[in-house]
């Protein structure tokens, strides 16, 4: 696919004056013209929605927007983040993060670029369940789309995994292969009321140990910010009496820690403990025992919102607008033992 | 510390707001003003030269530059950037990466930002020896820090490992415990002769083994842009006639195909095989045999480029604008075997 970044490599110019050619909305040297309208042939460039718009003082940049604090070892943010360039890179837009520094007022930073007309369009990740964010972008009238979503999402462009019927699909495999005590890792505790992902998570856990008849016990939700003390806890529950005998781990790094707390116990996975993963990672296949996982569409998720956010810069209303992604089961030796 | 978006919360007006009171540089309603100043007064807070320069039309961000398709699996990433989002979380500087989509034409995507005036400064990481990007942020003068160099890097700032000492370190380290054949895994051949880090990393190997008489045999040296093909070559180089003995792993995805490799052979780590990683990870600790490292200044890296660059910013040359940072050995099982 061809960009204008492309046809301002080709013809020797920025991106603001091959926009102008497109638009004519500012006089440009005859001669310039000429090699930016020549390139564009050669090339066999379309103008995209974007390029139309950089004239008009756009900024040709979608923004993503989510707190820095959790970067460390969640490499499915990586992906969602490599997969909303890889859809950009078609398009004439470029691609930024906005880490959000400060919690106490992560809105006020956002509110800064806003004001400052910073980028285009917002892709919101790591949404809670109540978002400032999201009423200061609704207010504002700066299109974006959620991955995830908030308690109310009436009128909101989102993107989520279906986080009902991935921890069923979890509880269902475990209780198939005859594993009844499950404990559920990972989660920060602070953040259970108010972030969306976990709370959703913990609820539809809870909900689904009830649907299959199997108890609920306090004991066996282990959340820990810090792996080596999540190491820890784990080590302590499972040494415990009436210990659990499956493990449901959030992210990579309660998978990682959950094998380790076992080799620290000399339990055997699965034979002693089965693991459990939500999100596949690129990890997961590498372990040396290779973990199963409850869904595959990270790498959509990033897709489909970075598309259907084009779609609404494009001025067009997105076909649908709210998608939840169903789980699919990657069933590895972590539950399913060797083949 | 009290940032400048702390006072725009406690007086309920924009970040832009308060930058006109300090500098008096646009009329604000009086009752506004006191409001400002008031909540200056109840946060103690010291305007920093970002807030200064706000309203002289500075954006306040500084902006990470690197291209996307390096993000995948290397955690070590978001080390460094986490790192400087801690480090500029207690100036009045937001943070964004601009993630370079466009291969061919990442000159073009940050040139763009530039001409748009996006930043007040920039951090380059994933430099390559010779880096465009770098000509055009000297020539339009930029204030910018490089984490990583190039070849030639008169009157450049750069915070980057001293990874000569890193590779001695590495051979230093498997030598001593009688390791004498030693492969070297995790570039991608095609960056070889053109990024920084990956061609520094080589040509220190090679040299280190020189320096302790090992022999250099071509075979040992396995790149792979793609974790599942790395296991294969990985596999079929220790199942081979005189393989290597030990593994020196550029990144985490090496050194986790290595431990995979491994265990598909059924080698013991480190009795028949050892596994040393350059950058220390968060993996690193919480692996089944926990894994050796050459150094653990990835945080600080970030952190000091960040405040170099603040630093230069406010318009004063840092004392020390060419930092490399030595190795320390981090000696875990993976070589040196269980305690």
């Amino acid at each position: 696919v061809t960009t204008i970044y492309d046809v301002a490599r080709e013809a020797g110019v920025s991106i603001g004056t091959v926009s102008y050619v497109i638009n004519k909305t500012k006089r440009v040297r005859k001669e310039t013209a000429q090699r930016v309208e020549e390139a564009m042939r050669r090339l066999n460039y379309q103008p995209h929605a974007a390029a139309k718009a950089l004239a008009l003082g756009k900024t040709n940049l979608i923004t993503l927007v989510y707190p820095v604090n959790i970067y460390e070892f969640q490499m499915v943010i990586d992906t969602v983040t490599m997969a909303i360039g890889y859809a950009l890179s078609d398009t004439d837009y470029r691609f930024s993060v906005l880490a959000l520094l400060r919690e106490a007022t992560a809105l006020e930073e956002l509110e800064a670029s806003v004001n400052a007309r910073a980028m285009d369009g917002v892709i919101l990740m790591h949404t809670q369940l109540h978002d400032q964010r999201v009423d200061l972008l609704k207010q504002v009238g700066l299109p974006f789309v959620v991955i995830g979503r908030c308690a109310e999402n009436e009128g909101l462009h989102y993107v989520d995994t279906d986080i009902d019927a991935a921890a069923h699909l979890c509880i269902q495999h475990l209780v198939e292969l005859g594993y009844h005590s499950i404990a559920f890792v990972g989660h920060e505790k602070r953040q259970a009321d108010t972030t969306s992902v976990i709370y959703r998570l913990l609820h539809a856990f809870r909900h689904s140990l009830a649907e299959f008849d199997l108890p609920i016990d306090e004991r066996f939700f282990i959340g820990a910010s810090d792996p080596m003390h999540m190491v820890e806890e784990l080590t302590e529950l499972l040494r415990s009496k009436d210990h659990p005998t499956a493990i449901a781990a959030s992210n990579e790094a309660s998978v990682i820690c959950a094998f380790k707390a076992a080799s620290h116990l000399g339990l055997r996975i699965p034979q002693d403990l089965a693991v459990m993963g939500f999100a596949e990672s690129p990890l997961y296949p590498l372990l040396p025992i290779p973990c199963s996982a409850c869904f595959n569409h990270v790498r959509e998720l990033g897709t489909l919102a970075a598309k259907m956010l084009v779609t609404i810069l494009e001025g067009q209303e997105p076909e649908n607008p709210q998608i939840l992604l169903p789980p699919r089961l990657i069933a590895r030796a972590s539950t399913i033992g060797q083949a």
